[in-house]
């Protein structure tokens, strides 16, 4: 994994003056759910990272939604009755209420009142308006603008469409180690509002501009939408995608000078939402921790029951909190380079965690290993100040007990996550610790076929001839032959206790050691003609073959002498003998 | 369901009144465990609800306990030095210690003595006493009466009968639609002491006859019983009737002026005590919430571990937290209408609670359903003050997957049950829910007779074949059959994947090809055979048998044909091919 | 059981002084984890307990350790250049760092400098040392010491042997009733230190002292070790006895003024982990709780992943939260007769806990039972203050329901262990609780042979015939035979429905009630044959066989006739006819 810690914090300092230019330059755009805005906006974002453009038709059925009308405009405006331009989209895109239909009329102020929309509470804030499912238009301005409108004709002009065309939305998939997804969504909808959500657009640009060139576990997939219909849409095109996803998490409103604010997914404790907690609890600043709530921004779709996906919303000030939301205060002020760079760091951290966040096995589970001798604790025993990183060392040997993540242990410990993981890699490199990654499961022949298929299983060790006769060619990819270097098969003719055979008559257990001696030659034979069978029958289904090579085999005895065993050397005297026996048969 | 919320607060406060005049009206009854004191409380209670009055032996064993003998009392009074009468029972009911033994002497006053209760530290208040299973006698009176006794010869009366009779209760069973039950049990052994059981009689009486004029959907049960010997006669002569019972509360001690108080269940989270303790949440003014403890009121016998039900103990002050409980003081001036009436709609929510805590399931479960089309969703998107009912909405449909009830959705959200309640039936209306109530499950065939017959399942669909060869019409009080109209019959011969079957040398397959064909002719012949014989069959074993009309299997294809068949040719190509080739059948 | 509460504060407050004394006593002997010092220490244990001394050589190998050298020391001193002793061994035993390689030389202050440890920040104490595992040499002495040093040549002396020897512990087992066992482990490593060991050494000897002389249920083991190595050397050579350990405790830091503490075991909520905290929360002083963390004494090793036994510390104030720890501070000054006493007096408690916490059932679980009648409760009834061992009387009937031990019940109703202990003592006097120590389980014949094999079950019930066919011989120690008093045989012929058999033609019936009549002659036959058959198999197998008496058989059927037979006989009529039919049979 090379996805590192943050460095330094001048790092995210010099990113944050890089999102905030960003944010600049993608404020004047004039962004709907739909039309050109999306599409210049998308044009910039390409500049900095290698984004598919998705063009979706309007009319497109999605789930219960339908892709709406594309909306472009070119002018608005509203001249009073001496013929000043009172309200100009040219002068601020929040004027204009986003989907408006095309209007060119004269009126008077009281017929055109109701389509003027303030806020009376802040009378110099200009609110954001749109009418997507509701064909009417209306102009957005000042409460102070508004109080200076006199009686009196006025002429109103939208030169907008209202046609078919389509839903643009961008997508950047940078593959991982693994199919499974991270999912990083923010939404490109909105006109010139910094805060809500030029503030995401620009943090995961340059998140996915940073991970790109590392190499990670995951496969991380950035959605630019527009918010709601456009989660929607992808959802509802991208179904089997969706059930990679792993983890996720929706940016936006991270450029306020707030404290961060995680909102869970709707599974509550996911492996996300640990490890954004964990995040934040060792950030420094001031941090809070809301549950899912099914309103916000696009956790909505995708927390919806039918698909329930760990997705969470990392936040600074959450939308409902700041009285800048949805008004043009939320403007290139508002949003300050420190904080988009402090934000990127907590999602940087975020992903650390979650691409590292392993589970290890001790491989000395049985009272402490001996750290001195392997010079990894201090040679004076008995000091008070027993140093942190020797402290660490003992949290990971005891809970790398194949159950417990290095997330698990960095929360009981109170560690942050990336002492923890430090450690680990320190112990593991002392051969202390052994990947715990995947896990051994023993289940009959007769069930490999289907756990193969299901994807329970990715490999199985089993006879050549369960191999063959379960069809097991029909699920493989790949065989490993041990023929003419196999050990071991299955002993299955009879198996009885001494005790009981030899409470057996004479004659009966002459016919046993008979049928047993008669039945041990045939299923040799056989076992060995399946072996070189096997091979056979899986090149004819596709499968790549492969033999052991003379070299692998003894490299393998040499460890499994020095482990395996001699483990089972040990247990008993009968089972050095037995070992000894097969050792002779090399 | 037709109980709704209590539409205002005035109509607590009249039915207040008319429970504080029933508390009147019963004050001056001498009751005690048994006797005619109970009787003439029943009779009282008859005028308002039909009431059955039971009458149960004494001597009858009733599990660790027998049924006592029956107390009457006539005249008690004690008579000074001078001939005048000091202690009365016609003043004050609590002057007699219930169930003494006759007793009619003259005796110094130190030989009285012991026979005398009183207060000290409440000089004014004159103490409750019993000794139902000790036979003496006693009197109570305030403590300064006691100090003004002079020394000299006292005559004492007490003109009772213990005798052979009958232990009283009242029951009213107002049935729903399940037999699942609500059990509402009130004590009616103790006399004048109004809120320790007044208070409860009358709040009881008043909620089963306003409950009796709704349509219900439990079956409620009421109970007026002497305290600890009543619940436990009732559940001796009841076991069977008492595993019905799902919800329960005890009422007593609700007509003071303290806040609420609920005593939860001993399973301390059954639906009875989230109701309870979600109602007090939302009811305004203080309340406490204890957990379980074996001492208190009739909940003991109820939550003894042999039966566990899930019955709690709804209260104002609780017994133990009042200095006037067991005393004179406990009168018709502690008790005050507003209070009385203040419980009685906090009783009346909780069974709004339980009458509609359902289940839902989200139609639509995939993102959010589209809202504003269907006139559920302000026109103008954007605002920062979405309203509470569009916020409800949105928690009833992300919650709404089966497995949440609304009181979940109302805790997990915050709302009042009310309000989620009232959502969910709009969206009902649109279709956006349909009722969870009963749960598929599939199971094999050969295990659908036990489930029917332990009550795990309530219906069964399955072949026409495995109707007659599991004996299913044993267990079976209806039968529709699709005779003549029947799509369906298992494909039981042979299933194989095509590649394997390709695998095989041609005259295999030949046999397999002529012996499915031969399979499938007697299959069909016999599956429509037995479409026939199972009507014959259930017919004679007693159930009632239906067949489908062609208008209901119309109906029924017109559904599927938008829905069920649509999705499944809409799955791959072969499958579309093959519903095709089905259609053609019909 | 005859562990009891401990009696008065006196007996502890005496204990307390005793123990003092031995602290005394070993205060100047000179201890290290391997040496003379560790045996002389046993010595003088042994003349208060008859504990088992251990050798274990050098060089052994113990998991990822090895057993050190044995280290002794004759003499350690520094001689200034005037030739006066400055630091001196025979003043104090931690003037040398333990297992300092042997030494005699001249040598610069500033040579020396780097061998001579001291705690700046506490210039008047000598800090405790140790350099097990690094082959070196150094003296620890007063920061005051060290500034008082001038320049000049220092001759320094360590006198000291490390070679081949052995390493010393002392084990005590006390047997109980039960296999199972309780730990107490302390260390011996420590040379001069009060606190940090002697305590642990002084209360471990005295609570072993005194429970020798006590009946037990459970088998305790005490542990007299050197830290770390000691139990890392135990385990390993007991692998099999730790997996009988259910409960244990590790001494350390007992003896200080501080308040108690204990440190959860990893398993957080063992019976260990619930007593400690219960007598803890009851026993009137300031305590806390700590999780299980992997540092601190030898719990470490028990309570590694490989192990994971319920083992916790006990202590007073944790080494980490004392400054004297490790060092001259920690002297007989520090520790006090009162905190020894009243440490060992929690210690008992505990045991008393773990010895007695058993589940009852109650007899009555239906409804209360009646105390009254059983002299069990007041005979007034509706007295306000119910007092504490009648509420005790409730709590423990109404959760003896065969899930709640004893403890259970303390913590839910907030009573003190021994109250709810006492309690049930009494209830179990007046057959209103039994025991309810095994437990029954049904499951069929063919899997007795492995649940006994695997100690899951301890005996077992079933028919002479499975007992012979399922060769239970080989794993049964004992049998009881039924022969010739046996009531029972398993009817398994042909079981069915009365109805269904009504509903077969004449000639069927007639064939299965003939072939029942022949199945049953023959069922019997062979059922009695077995029943002479199974002991004769048993005896030859080597098990005792045992027959029931005739009196031991008619006191059975008088129990059974008034309970089982009768409960029976009352479910219905044919149940009432079948068993009369059955007793004709006797």
């Amino acid at each position: 994994m090379s996805v590192g810690w943050l460095d330094a914090d001048d790092d995210a300092a010099a990113l944050g003056s890089e999102m905030h230019r960003l944010v600049e330059r993608l404020y004047p755009i004039c962004r709907s759910i739909t039309g050109q805005g999306v599409r210049d906006t998308l044009a910039v974002l390409r500049g900095l990272v290698p984004l598919e453009v998705h063009e979706v038709p309007s009319g497109t059925v999605v789930f219960d939604w339908t892709v709406p009308k594309e909306w472009n405009v070119r002018e608005a405006w509203i001249r009073d009755p001496q013929g000043r331009t009172v309200v100009d989209l040219r002068q601020l895109n929040l004027h204009v209420v986003s989907y408006s239909t095309p209007v060119r009329t004269r009126l008077s102020l009281a017929e055109l009142r109701p389509h003027l929309h303030s806020l009376p509470d802040r009378p110099q804030w200009v609110p954001y308006r749109t009418t997507y499912y509701n064909e009417t238009w209306g102009f957005c301005l000042s409460h102070e603008q508004l109080l200076a409108l006199e009686e009196g004709e006025y002429e109103v002009c939208i030169d907008a469409t209202l046609a078919d065309g389509h839903l643009t939305y961008g997508e950047l998939v940078l593959p991982g180690e693994r199919d499974d997804e991270v999912l990083v969504s923010c939404h490109v909808c909105h006109p010139s509002l910094c805060n809500d959500n030029l503030s995401g657009i620009a943090v995961a640009t340059h998140l996915a501009r940073l991970l790109a060139a590392r190499s990670r576990r995951y496969t991380y997939r950035f959605l630019f939408i527009p918010g709601t219909i456009g989660s929607i849409t992808w959802l509802s095109m991208n179904e089997a995608r969706a059930a990679r996803i792993r983890h996720g998490l929706v940016l936006t409103c991270i450029g306020d000078p707030g404290g961060m604010t995680y909102k869970r997914s709707r599974r509550g404790d996911a492996e996300i939402d640990r490890a954004a907690v964990h995040v934040l609890s060792h950030g420094g600043g001031p941090w809070q921790v809301r549950d899912f709530s099914p309103y916000g921004y696009d956790e909505r779709q995708y927390c919806s029951p039918g698909f329930n996906l760990p997705v969470g919303n990392l936040a600074r000030t959450p939308h409902d909190r700041y009285p800048e939301n949805h008004t043009s205060a939320d403007n290139l002020d508002f949003v300050k380079p420190e904080y988009l760079g402090d934000t990127y760091s907590k999602y940087w951290e975020v992903f650390y965690v979650l691409e590292n966040n392993t589970r290890y096995l001790n491989t000395n589970p049985k009272c402490e290993p001996q750290l001195g001798k392997r010079g990894l604790y201090g040679a004076f025993g008995g000091k008070k100040d027993a140093n942190r990183y020797e402290v660490a060392m003992f949290w990971v040997l005891n809970y790398s007990d194949g159950h417990h993540t290095l997330l698990d242990i960095a929360e009981k410990s109170g560690f942050r996550f990336d002492v923890i993981r430090e450690t680990a890699t320190t112990l593991l490199e002392h051969g202390l610790l052994k990947e715990a990654g995947a896990s051994v499961v023993s289940l009959p022949s007769n069930e490999i076929y289907q756990s193969v298929q299901t994807g329970a299983l990715d490999a199985a060790m089993t006879s050549s001839t369960s191999l063959i006769s379960f069809r097991l060619e029909e699920v493989a990819k790949h065989l490993t032959t041990g023929r003419g270097k196999a050990y071991w098969f299955m002993l299955e003719p009879l198996l009885m206790s001494r005790e009981v055979f030899e409470k057996l008559p004479k004659d009966q257990q002459a016919i046993i050691m008979q049928v047993g001696a008669e039945l041990e030659k045939f299923a040799v034979e056989a076992a060995k003609a399946d072996d070189q069978a096997v091979a056979e029958v899986y090149k004819k289904a596709g499968a790549k073959v492969y033999d052991l090579s003379a070299a692998t085999v003894k490299k393998w005895q040499d460890i499994a002498r020095a482990t395996a065993w001699k483990d089972f050397a040990a247990k008993s005297e009968s089972c050095a003998r037995l070992l000894k026996a097969a050792e002779k048969t090399l």
